[in-house]
């Protein structure tokens, strides 16, 4: 017997599958394109969505280290927007509009796969978001996008951002399972590497153009994951769903 | 114009529906009575529901004043559980057939309109739990009895059971939403009166059968409620879902 776990004994031992969002089952780099494009059409849109994007984690840290209270990421994206407007040459954008761009995190498009995938998962395993994003954001976005959650989990219910062990553990603890009960599903080693240290399985989820085509990401398989997929569809079909 | 609002105006107004779980949604003292008597045919099994539930407010209210730290209900049903066994005859069950009967609050069925009328309304609204039940008991109980939530909310989000005004305040904080906005769905005047101090709107669900056959409860409209409805079915159609 090998690390990792066979598929099938994952799929024996694991109940619940908890979902990265932001990049695994939503496209955040094209839908900002989308709508920025049309709200804003000479602005460089991809630049845009990197540069709001880039300031996520940095504003994730402040308040992980006190410098802020704790704040959602409705608020922090705000902050952010506001940070990088000037430099697109929207500085002047009024009230409404900055708190109609904002809220584009919550109109954020599925990837193709998402919702057939995450379907056939929920016939088989208890299903949640594990996400940054606060319940509204996460709750908004799935209604629009069709992602058919069992459970919206979300930093707000830990009062902690990934990778805060108390947020893999905390799903665990909701449903009253051990780590290993839980698999997180992500696109991202660092959001697996934090599950894995806390004892949860893990599936890598390969999304190569997360940060849109003209970025295409790395995505070949790395150890330590217990399942590397192609796409949530291709991990339902590992998985026996 | 009269107070309460009319329902066509709240169906314009209205963006969230918040529902009370146990006893308006779920029939939680029949299907107690039929998981008792299918286990333990010798005890009566309506006196054994009411007295678990009997046991809920008071173990709330000891965690409400301080006497207990923060506590699941998952955790207080056991305590409760425990303590009634020895009344019924059962004082000799073991700790798994503790644990199984523990989690019948996991299984309770809904009522017959429950998923139509939830279903209805989700078209329009965001519908979400509002329950003093744990998030793991909500999400079980949902995936088995097909309660199509947009969100599961709990007292285990706020870290206050209601009528504590957090909770209530905490549907309208988690959606960015005036209070008036969001409207609390319940079985229970005393629920409906917490939330309508918050300022949310109310809509009273008639249960009759809450407590069983043998107890009919008085279920005549109060003055207040923005909505008086018979069934969860009847509030869809009033509210033009």
């Amino acid at each position: 017997m090998t690390d990792p776990t066979p598929a099938d004994t994952l799929a024996r031992t694991v109940k619940v599958l908890a979902f990265d969002i932001f990049g695994t089952v939503v496209d955040w780099h094209g839908s900002i394109v989308r709508e920025v494009r049309a709200l804003y059409p000479d602005v460089d849109a991809d630049a845009f969505a990197l540069a709001w994007r880039a300031g996520y984690q940095p504003a994730m840290a402040r308040v992980m280290r006190g410098e802020q209270g704790w704040t959602l990421i409705d608020a922090l994206h705000r902050q952010i927007l506001d940070e990088i407007l000037p430099r697109f040459g929207l500085a002047h954008l009024g009230e409404e509009e900055r708190a109609h761009l904002n809220r584009t995190w919550h109109r954020l498009d599925a990837w193709a796969d998402s919702v057939e995938g995450l379907t056939r998962l929920k016939a088989r395993f208890t299903i949640t978001s594990l996400s940054n994003g606060n319940i509204g954001l996460l709750t908004n976005m799935a209604k629009r996008a069709g992602l058919p959650w069992d459970c919206v989990l979300s930093a707000e219910v830990f009062r902690a951002y990934k990778p805060d062990p108390a947020t893999y553990l905390g799903v665990a603890r909701v449903f009253d399972l051990q780590p290993a009960q839980v698999m997180l599903v992500a696109a991202h080693h660092d959001d697996l590497a934090g599950a894995r240290a806390c004892g949860l399985r893990t599936a890598y989820v390969e999304r190569p153009l997360e940060f849109g085509a003209a970025h295409p990401k790395d995505v070949s398989p790395q150890p330590g994951n217990d399942l590397h997929a192609a796409s949530i569809a291709d991990l339902a079909r590992q998985l026996g769903c």
